[in-house]
């Protein structure tokens, strides 16, 4: 299945993309909410609603406008250097464990919303990633076991402003900046997809400029074995988002570097799953905007 | 002002701490909600409630058992390196800018509930240090304003599994093991304290065993200047809280490494605003306890 969180002529929450259409599923029922949590929860189940679903209203889905797919995720936990070039494109060693870190809620934003280029710095730089959405949560979840608890797979743009991001050891600050990491717009679930979504082609662009192109399958920590790596610390609970590290090509490591500018769009697309879309737009332009309307 | 969340014979929620005694506000007024928030964001604030206190019930405040006081705060920041001398027994350089990292919400618990040493380490350490909660909202905060973002004051003890919090550059594991970051009891508005709460002895200890022994005037990075470096990259929310970093003498720089063991309770102080005390549990007693309840 493949689900858009947004709003449509439909109505405002999930929806359910059938090919070209979507029906909006929050109007359904109201154990379904206005994010992807309830499903996630397992509060309601699709095949449930199948009878109401083929009466519904569709609309191009298109049309619908993306919000978060999890509106207040538990935590969103990333993974920093994932596939092997990007990791010597960096200059790191490759690691015998994941380097993670978190991200906040007020880094992120849906597709299509306006990714920001913050004042302080011109170096905001893009990274595509597969984003898995935990549904049923867990400690010392085993590795083989752990397919069993995504619940489904997004894209995520973990933009990165990078002077910030080597201020110190931490990287916290430049992975966290406002309104710098987009997800979406859809969320497909998992037996749409290879096992473990490998195989996938994952790219990010900016028009017909492509900045990274690879594929899941060189990702040196499965997403198994994250689950694994991660559960051993830190219950996951349902709703909570990985996300998997991102392949060679970033803006830092290219000669001269390859910032995003206000007024492109950057695209990050992970094949069966979709493309997400973020125009760039300055902090100061953005402020004007906000202020005249 | 001083608050503790948390159940007592007069009720579960807020309570202003008024003395030796404890009136239950959320039981006054549904405004007040069950954690800080509501009295953060301002939906009621605590001198419309004067006539209601003054006829409530009272209990002993000692009698109140701590909840969180926010019970899902937006975002923790935390500092890690603060104090001179701290960062000196880390072998680190002391940082022209803040080392920040964040913690998720899994890793956080109330004052007096079990700090969790996992299955998968000993090297569980305790960390005091002076936490904030944001009450006014904002981005680019000016120093010089900072500080009337503030709703209060609390204490951490951000327990640390030293040898994830060093299995890569990032912090992140070892500093988010579950239940290993208790906060509270209290939280105590700026007025009751010296501005930015500088010049308190802060101090953890076992029993008649004195762990660390500073006080907050010896932060590099105060309060104000704090509030102000975070709001540069990101937006803070009401209820967001952040760790001041803590002074010198933790386990893992003592000789030899002075780790926290199950059976022992450990206390975080910090003058004016309380103690913080945790007993040490094994992960592996705690699986068997709720097992069998």
């Amino acid at each position: 299945m493949r689900f858009r969180v947004g709003t449509s002529e439909a109505g405002s929450g999930v929806h359910l993309v059938l090919g070209d259409e979507a029906v909006c599923l929050s109007g359904l029922s109201g154990a379904v909410g206005a994010d992807l949590m309830g499903l996630v929860r397992g509060d309601v189940d699709v095949a449930s609603l199948s009878d109401a679903i083929s009466r519904a209203d569709r609309v191009a889905a298109a049309s619908v406008v993306p919000a978060l797919p999890i509106a207040r995720p538990g935590k969103v936990v990333c993974l920093g250097l994932n596939y092997v070039d990007h990791i010597k494109e960096g200059g790191y060693e490759v690691p015998v464990y994941p380097a993670l870190f978190l991200r906040c809620q007020t880094s992120l934003m849906a597709a299509g919303e306006p990714m920001v280029r913050p004042s302080c710095s011109e170096r905001l730089d893009y990274e595509v990633e597969l984003m898995v959405i935990i549904g049923k949560g867990g400690k010392h979840i085993p590795e083989e076991e752990a397919l069993s608890h995504v619940f489904g797979y997004t894209i995520f743009n973990d933009g990165s402003v990078r002077d910030y991001q080597r201020k110190t050891h931490q990287w916290t600050p430049g992975k966290n900046f406002d309104a710098t990491g987009p997800i979406g717009p859809d969320v497909v679930t998992p037996d749409e997809l290879p096992e473990g979504a490998v195989g996938l082609k994952i790219e990010s662009r900016v028009g017909d400029e492509i900045l990274q192109s690879a594929t899941t399958s060189d990702m040196l920590w499965s997403v198994a074995r994250t689950i694994a790596t991660v559960s051993e610390y830190s219950t996951l609970e349902p709703g909570d988002m990985i996300a998997m590290g991102t392949p060679p090509g970033v803006g830092h490591a290219k000669t001269p570097p390859r910032w995003l500018r206000p007024g492109e769009t950057v695209e990050a697309e992970i094949e069966g799953i979709g493309i997400c879309a973020s125009p760039i737009v300055a902090e100061e332009d953005l402020a004007r905007t906000e202020a005249a309307e």
